[in-house]
């Protein structure tokens, strides 16, 4: 009947009620359901989807060779994640042309700074594909909270915390709304930036945004002690309100 | 048993499929459903959720007092606004002080860019909210063009095309990825303000994303002709890709 293809589906920030019906849809009809996972580690994005998967369905478990500890920059990382990508990529690759559709699952949106994008742009050349838009993390950030992000003619700017100090200076205070991704051991340089661009007072550490444990606090308040990997820090817009 | 209390539902984009199990739900057990349409028109955003409304629930439709096309910066029109929205957040607090739940129908985002914001700044205070995090327009844009947008360190920005030409062209070259909202008759100085930027060769057109008739062109074969108030236009990032 429908042709069979690649599909990335977004399942939201990590409240499985934050799913769209087009996502739950497309997990219950999928012949192979693919999921990411730190090595050693169950995967979250299939957790968060579990109670939509059929009990039949084909399972790949793609667990990515390398940690967020290693430098980004260095040779051996690049290399690692792209031949991580290529065998994965393949590997679905044999499904799709067995005429099997194959959903992969990404938390929040697939095309938003998702795994799922590398696993695109090698199949999408050859085989028909389909992407169901999912809630970004960030939505489920301050939403969680309850923090207006941004309105009418603010810019607004997402910027990952890797980036220069200077650079995320220079940029939180060229925004009117901004949300620093990736927080984690960049803190203490995220809350310079932050005090350096005026934008302290107004900023929001959130952590496990939409999920049990949530801690949404004013940055000023929260130490430098630790921060996950994925805690994001919110500055709101929104500054002029009639 | 549950407290009656304001709520922002997302519903996304405008595909009803495209809404979360959490914003059905709200939906369904609201008291009172609110949803915002132009003067003389049917709202929206009611005909994405409509399918998920009761038959008994009571509805209360806003009407907006002036149209796009009055200058967002004139006294008359910051006037009308916020009479409109000062006695919409009256009507609505009725329903709560009688202990209704009220549920307020959001395209995308309830807190990114949304009508909804001005109600949520004016009852908060006084109220129990809660916000269902929706599919942005946006997200729903590059899914249906099957455009990764970000990715890794990427810069991603959000700009109002009403911002001035030399605003927009220092943002577009600042910025990894960027969309282009509300672009309608803006669009000739998006066109110049891409191409100065050195954007345009990879600038996408975006017309009624996520709907029947949907339209998605590069923008240097889209001609100045017309384009609708919600029309963007996406400037993929992720350029060097491993």
């Amino acid at each position: 009947m429908s042709v069979a293809k690649l599909i990335g589906v977004g399942v939201g920030p990590g409240d499985p009620e934050l799913i769209t019906f087009k996502a739950m849809r497309a997990l219950k009809e999928a012949d192979v359901v693919v999921h990411f996972a730190k090595a050693g580690n169950t995967s979250h994005s299939r957790t968060i989807a579990a109670r939509y998967l059929s009990a039949a369905v084909t399972e790949m478990a793609l667990h990515y060779p390398v940690t967020t500890e290693m430098p980004s920059c260095s040779d051996g990382y690049r290399d690692a994640i792209r031949d991580f990508y290529d065998a994965a990529a393949a590997k679905i690759a044999v499904h799709l042309k067995a005429e099997r559709t194959v959903a992969v699952i990404c938390e929040g949106d697939p095309l938003f700074y998702g795994s799922y994008m590398h696993l695109h742009a090698r199949l999408a050349p050859d085989y028909p594909t389909e992407i169901i838009a999912g809630v970004t993390g960030m939505s489920g950030c301050w939403s969680a909270a309850g923090v207006p992000i941004a309105q009418g003619d603010d810019v607004f700017t997402v910027l990952p915390a890797t980036l220069p100090e200077s650079e995320l200076t220079r940029r939180l205070a060229d925004a009117d709304a901004a949300v620093v991704m990736k927080v984690g051991r960049h803190l203490p340089k995220v809350r310079r930036a932050l005090d350096r661009s005026g934008r302290l007072p107004r900023a929001l550490y959130v952590e496990r945004g939409t999920m049990t444990g949530a801690k949404m606090i004013p940055l000023t308040v929260k130490p430098d002690d630790d921060a996950p990997y994925f805690a994001v820090v919110l500055v709101p817009g929104w500054e002029q309100r009639s």
